[in-house]
């Protein structure tokens, strides 16, 4: 498949923070830049899909930020403007980038927001409910019909503050995202591959776990794919990699129009690929300059770095 | 290649420890059972080539250790018996079995190791160098005459204690292996792959870095592949998997008389295949109980879970 194909299927409603994020890494620094989980998928998967955001920003969000947005043929119907300044997030990487340290969150206007689908999004058959509070996404769920497939992503907050919601929406959703140290912690097993298993008897079909530099896996009844990470030199700010990860992933399915265990796999490859790039660079800089060549030429990079022949 | 073919190349001469290991982790405990990189490093290698071992062990070495290896068909002319007693490691592993915790370690007859290559060694074409000290890694290398492949393994002790002497055996290898943290440690670099780079300019063509569940890669100037882990729920003891891999692959390259970058990537699947067996259980047990039909089946799996098509 070409990326030049017409996608087969979609679009893909995201839901999700839009943000201005302040990072520190050793190898620079950016304030108040356009970050957030929705940010990131909605691009991500615009690459291969159309994208129909769902979020909330304050009356500061820059009109450019709007624009670069919709210039990825991104649906912003659902991009609620609130009086009140936008959500911040403020953190810091050491060395290793191997973990955010945060310095400050002002949840701002996402302090009281209440995701209202715009009736154009109600019939959106790809779902991915980006890592926020849990009935959240439990509401934007509510306000689908029938969606073809719903695929979550959580985080470590929830799951310690309020784990009986993310089981609710675990048990209704398709495909499960989630961080090695989130399936440990969610499932109280150390094991990786039983906490994988554990989260499928939850209720999702599929669980995929995000491993950073370590690539992720893919967790089903019958099959298990390893996928490696892409290997890069010049790593400049991990944040917004697994969110890049998750919309490049559901927007390949929604391009393909299909959920077999072999596009899963083409699909978490296009989401690895597409979280690779965006580390290159602070923010969504990286994904904005994104050609198409780009991501296929990486993509064949990936499979002759894992090919090998039999015994 | 089916394991059942002769051996093209080899034998493989691997010197290293042989020990009695006393560890602990969640699921059991073994006092005082067969272990050191050399036994395993070479029950591995013994599955594709045949080994010959440079260790020494003390007069209460068990015969049925020494039968077992033998039974291997391990080539134990260079096995020294010293008086005095084996070296003797005891640690344990915390639930997630990540880093091993040494509670005690006596050296014993392995203080005054000075290995000594019988003749009939000294024609030996493949060599492993497991992690012994770097000054007994290079006095066997002088032992040798004109080895076609000379892999080594180190550790973050000789990192540490004796980086010289590391890296003039780097300097006199052709295929590295260490695991991350060694490779950041060795090269000052948090970035595995630019650790990596670094590493091939210290000398090996080849540094195969060993991630543990998550994997291991490969890299030299015109390749890099990537392995993953296999996905094992019931892991007793990571004890002596390095050492396994590390046998497993130089044994492969030994049966296969090639050292291409098509014939290393099957090296690496196999070693990670036999660590991924020696993991199931204490000791070497798993080994010493391990058919080739099993070792051919499990390779094939790890096929079958890295497979995807194009975008």
């Amino acid at each position: 498949m070409s990326l030049n194909n017409a996608c087969k299927d979609g679009p893909v409603l995201i839901v999700g923070s839009v943000a201005y994020d302040s990072v520190r890494t050793p190898f620079g620094e950016v304030r108040e830049a356009l970050g957030g989980a929705a940010s990131y998928a909605s691009v991500a998967a615009s690459f291969f899909a159309p994208v129909r955001l769902v979020a909330v920003v304050g009356d500061d969000f820059a009109e450019q930020h709007v624009a670069a947005l919709a210039q990825r043929n991104i649906d912003l119907a659902g991009l609620q403007r609130a009086p009140g300044k936008t959500f911040r997030w403020s953190g810091y990487y050491e060395f290793d980038l191997a973990h955010a340290h945060t310095t400050a969150t002002e949840l701002n206007v996402f302090q009281d927001f209440r995701p209202s689908l715009p009736d154009s999004y109600r019939d959106s058959p790809y779902l991915f409910l980006a890592n926020i509070e849990p009935t959240l996404q439990l509401s934007v769920l509510d306000q689908v019909r029938r969606p073809k497939l719903v695929v979550c992503d959580t985080m470590n907050y929830w799951i310690e503050s309020a784990k009986e919601k993310v089981l609710e929406v675990l048990a209704r959703c398709d495909i499960a995202l989630m961080n090695d140290a989130e399936a440990r912690e969610l499932c109280g097993e150390p094991n990786l591959i039983a906490a994988g298993r554990k989260v499928l008897n939850c209720g999702p079909g599929v669980v995929v776990i995000k491993k950073g530099e370590h690539g992720a896996v893919m967790i089903s009844h019958e099959s298990y794919f390893a996928a490696p990470g892409y290997p890069l030199e010049e790593l400049k700010d991990p944040t917004g990699a697994g969110d890049t990860f998750a919309g490049g992933l559901v927007g390949y399915l929604a391009r393909c129009g299909q959920t077999d265990d072999e596009t899963l796999r083409r699909a978490i490859i296009a989401g690895s690929v597409m979280a690779s790039f965006t580390v290159e660079d602070f923010s969504l800089n990286r994904l904005f300059s994104l050609t198409p060549e780009e991501v296929a030429e990486r993509y064949h990079e990936i499979i002759a770095m894992t090919r090998f022949g039999g015994l």
